[in-house]
C-alpha cells in the first residue's frame, strides 16, 4: 500500500445558502482545494453525499459535480453512509491512491438541506434509521438521541451541565471559525433554558440544518513535495459498523462502531491512543460527543462529561476536541461535515487554524471520528504532519 | 497494484417482488455469493443503489445490509451513480482488494424499485438527469433516450427494425436466464407495435422496473486458490463521466463516457478490443445498446444496428452481447445491474450459464459496460478466466 496525504483543503460558505445550488456549493470547496494545493488537475474525484435525492431531487452527483467542476470525463463517484458520507469519501479516495490506481484524488462532501419545506429535512435524515423498525414507529434522530441521552443520564448520572458544557466550549471555538454557521458563543444557562426538542435535548444540543460543501486534495507524499505545498500524512483509516435500530444494539449508552474503527485506525497508524493529541468528533448532538470521547477510549464510561465539563477538551486543554467548532457551532452539511474534519485536521496540523483557534501546543498527530444514523457507521482516520 | 478475481457470484430473485424488502433481496444474494465463494467471512461491504431514499425511504445501506448479513462490526458502505452504481460498488471493492487494506471484499447492489406508486419510479429515476437543466423542464428518461434515439436515426438511418433486433435477441437470451424478471421470447412485430411510451421507443424498447439484487466475492487469486472455487481475474477496471444534460454534450448520438472508459480499461489490461469475445452493455433502452455498441469502438458510427439485425451479437454470434439477457429482459433494478453484468461474465467465463445460455466458443475475456442517466457515467471492467 502507498502513502498516502492530504496537500490542499477547500470549504464553501456554510449556513442557510439560499443563493447558491447544490453544484455552486461543491464548485467552490472543490476550487479552493485546488488553489489551496496547486494542482492543475485531478485524476478522479468522490462525492460524499447523504441525500441528494431526497433534498434537493438530484442522485448521480459524481458525474454532475466533476462536470460543473469543469473536468468532465474523469472518474468520478459518490459514497453515502448517511452523515458519514464525507467521512467514507475521504477513505475512498485514500483507498484510491494507496492502490496506485490514481496520483491525485478529490475527496468531497455536500449537501443542500435547507431547500425543503416543512418537516422536509427531518424527514430526509430519518432515512439513515432503520426504516422498517424506527422510522416507521414515528422515531426521528433528536428521538433517537434523546433515548440515548436518557440512558446514559440514567446508567452514568451524566447531567444537564454536561451536555451544556459541550454545547459552550463547540460554539466558542466556532466563533473562531470563519466559516461556522453560528459563529458566537452560548452560556450554558442559554442553552439549559433553550427550547426543548426532544426530552433531554433542547435546540441549542443540536447540530443545526445546514448548506455547504467541503472538498481536499489526496496524494502521495512525493506529489505532495513537488507541488512545494504542506502536507499531512495519513497513518490510519477504518470504517467500522454497528446494527442500525437502537433495539437491535447490546448498549446504547456507547458507540460501538466508533469503537472498533478507533481500535482498527490505531492498528493501522501503529499508535497509541495517548498518541493522539486531538480531535474532530461527531457531535451531532451534545450527547453525542461525550458518548464518543468514550466510546474511542479517551475517557472511561461514564467520564466523558465531568471532563469536559471541567475544561479538559477546550482549546488549551489536555485534548481539545471539535477546535472548529464541531457540528454544533460549524454547522452539519451532512455529506460534507466528514470532509471539514480532515479540513480542521490539516488546518490545525499545518498550524493554519485561524482567528485564535489554533490549538496551543501545535498538535503533530489528530484524528478524526465522522458517523452515520446514531452510531452505526463510524469512520476514522488518523493524520499526522509531515 | 496487488491482482484482483471475483470468486463467486449471487443473486436474488428479480422482478415484481413483493414479498421482500430491500434488506430481503440483498441477503438473498449476498448469501448465495457467500456460498458460491464458499468464504466464511468478508473484509468489507459495498453495497451500490440509486435511490434508497426515494424508492423505500432508506438510506445508509451499508450498515444496515452488513448488519442484515449478519456481520454488523464489519466496514461497509453504499456507493452511487445513479444505474452506474452496481459497476461503482464492483470498482470499490477492486480498489480496496488492490490497495491491500482487505482481502476478501463484497461488492454488490440492489433496488427495490416497485414500493413506489403512481409516477414514482420515473421520477426517483428522473434524479440521474440534470434537475437543474432537464428533469425542472419535465424530462423523464424514456423521453432523453428518444431524443437520442431520433437524433440517431436522423444522422446515421437506424431504422425501427434495428431497435427492435435488440430486443428480440435479448429476450431470446433472457429466455434461457432463471432469475430473468420477463424470461419470453418476443418478436420483431411485437416490439413494433407494443405501446408508444416516448417516440421512437415503445414499451418493449425499455427495460423494466425491477426488484433486485446481485453480490460478487472480490479478492486476490491466492484467496481464491486456497478457497478452491473457479475465478476470473479483473484485467482491467474504469471510469469515465460526460456532462449529464443532453444539451450540454458535442454529439448525443454517441455515448462519450463509454468511449474514454473501455479506452483506460483496455489500456490497464494491456488488450486490445478485439482481445474482447463478448460483453454485457447497459441496454436500459434498444438505442442505448447500438450507441454503446458503437461507442466501445465494436462498430463504427452509424453501423451497429444493421450488425446487431444481421445476428452478428446474437448468442452464436461474432461477438455475443447480453448473454444475459441484459436489463431489457432480465430486468433493471438499477442499483443491482452494474453487479449481475459482472455475474454474467462470471458465469460465462466459468462455463456455468444455465439452460443453453453459454456462449458456444467458451469465451476468456469478456467486458462489461455500465452506465448512468443518459451515459453520463459509465465503468467498464475487463475480466479474465484464470
Amino acid at each position: 500500500m502507498r502513502e498516502v496525504c492530504v496537500a490542499g483543503v477547500g470549504m464553501s460558505e456554510w449556513g442557510e445558502v439560499w443563493r447558491k445550488s447544490i453544484r455552486d456549493l461543491f464548485v467552490d470547496a472543490a476550487s479552493a482545494a485546488i488553489k489551496s494545493a496547486k494542482v492543475d488537475h485531478i485524476d478522479s474525484l468522490y462525492v460524499g453525499c447523504m441525500s441528494g435525492g431526497l433534498f434537493v431531487g438530484q442522485e448521480h452527483l459524481g458525474a454532475l459535480m466533476a462536470d460543473y467542476l469543469g473536468m468532465a470525463g474523469i472518474p468520478a463517484m459518490r459514497v453515502e453512509s448517511a452523515c458519514a458520507s464525507g467521512g467514507m469519501a475521504f477513505r475512498a479516495a485514500f483507498l484510491e491512491v494507496a492502490s496506485g490506481a490514481s496520483d491525485i484524488v478529490m475527496a468531497s462532501g455536500v449537501e443542500k438541506m435547507t431547500d425543503v419545506s416543512g418537516d422536509g429535512a427531518t424527514d430526509a435524515l430519518a432515512t439513515a434509521a432503520d426504516q422498517e423498525y424506527e422510522v416507521f414507529n414515528g422515531a426521528t434522530f433528536p428521538g433517537l438521541y434523546a433515548m440515548m441521552a436518557n440512558a446514559h443520564m440514567a446508567r452514568y448520572g451524566t447531567t444537564r451541565d454536561m451536555l451544556s458544557a459541550v454545547a459552550v466550549k463547540n460554539h466558542k471555538n466556532g466563533a473562531k471559525n470563519p466559516v461556522a454557521q453560528y459563529p458566537f458563543e452560548v452560556t450554558a444557562s442559554q442553552v439549559a433554558s433553550s427550547v426543548m426538542v426532544a426530552d433531554p435535548l433542547r435546540i441549542l444540543d443540536c447540530s443545526p440544518v445546514t448548506d455547504g460543501a467541503a472538498a481536499v486534495i489526496v496524494c502521495t507524499p512525493e506529489i505532495a513535495k513537488k507541488l512545494g505545498v504542506p502536507y499531512v500524512k495519513v497513518l490510519g483509516s477504518a470504517v467500522a459498523t454497528d446494527s442500525i435500530a437502537l433495539a437491535q444494539r447490546a448498549d446504547m449508552t456507547t458507540i460501538k462502531s466508533a469503537t472498533l474503527a478507533v481500535a482498527k485506525a490505531l492498528k493501522m497508524a501503529n499508535k497509541k491512543l495517548d498518541d493522539i493529541q486531538f480531535a474532530e468528533v461527531h457531535d451531532c448532538f451534545t450527547i453525542a460527543e461525550i458518548m464518543v470521547a468514550e466510546a474511542i477510549g479517551k475517557y472511561q464510561p461514564g467520564k466523558a462529561g465531568a471532563a469536559i465539563l471541567a475544561g479538559e477538551t477546550a482549546l488549551d486543554g489536555k485534548f481539545p476536541m471539535n477546535s472548529s467548532g464541531g457540528l454544533k457551532s460549524k454547522g452539519h452539511p451532512v455529506g460534507a461535515t466528514g470532509i471539514a474534519q480532515i479540513v480542521e485536521l490539516y488546518k490545525q496540523l499545518t498550524s493554519k487554524a485561524e482567528n485564535g483557534r489554533q490549538i496551543p501546543k501545535s498538535p503533530k498527530i489528530g484524528m478524526a471520528q465522522n458517523m452515520g444514523g446514531s452510531g452505526a457507521s463510524s469512520v476514522v482516520h488518523i493524520l499526522e504532519v509531515a
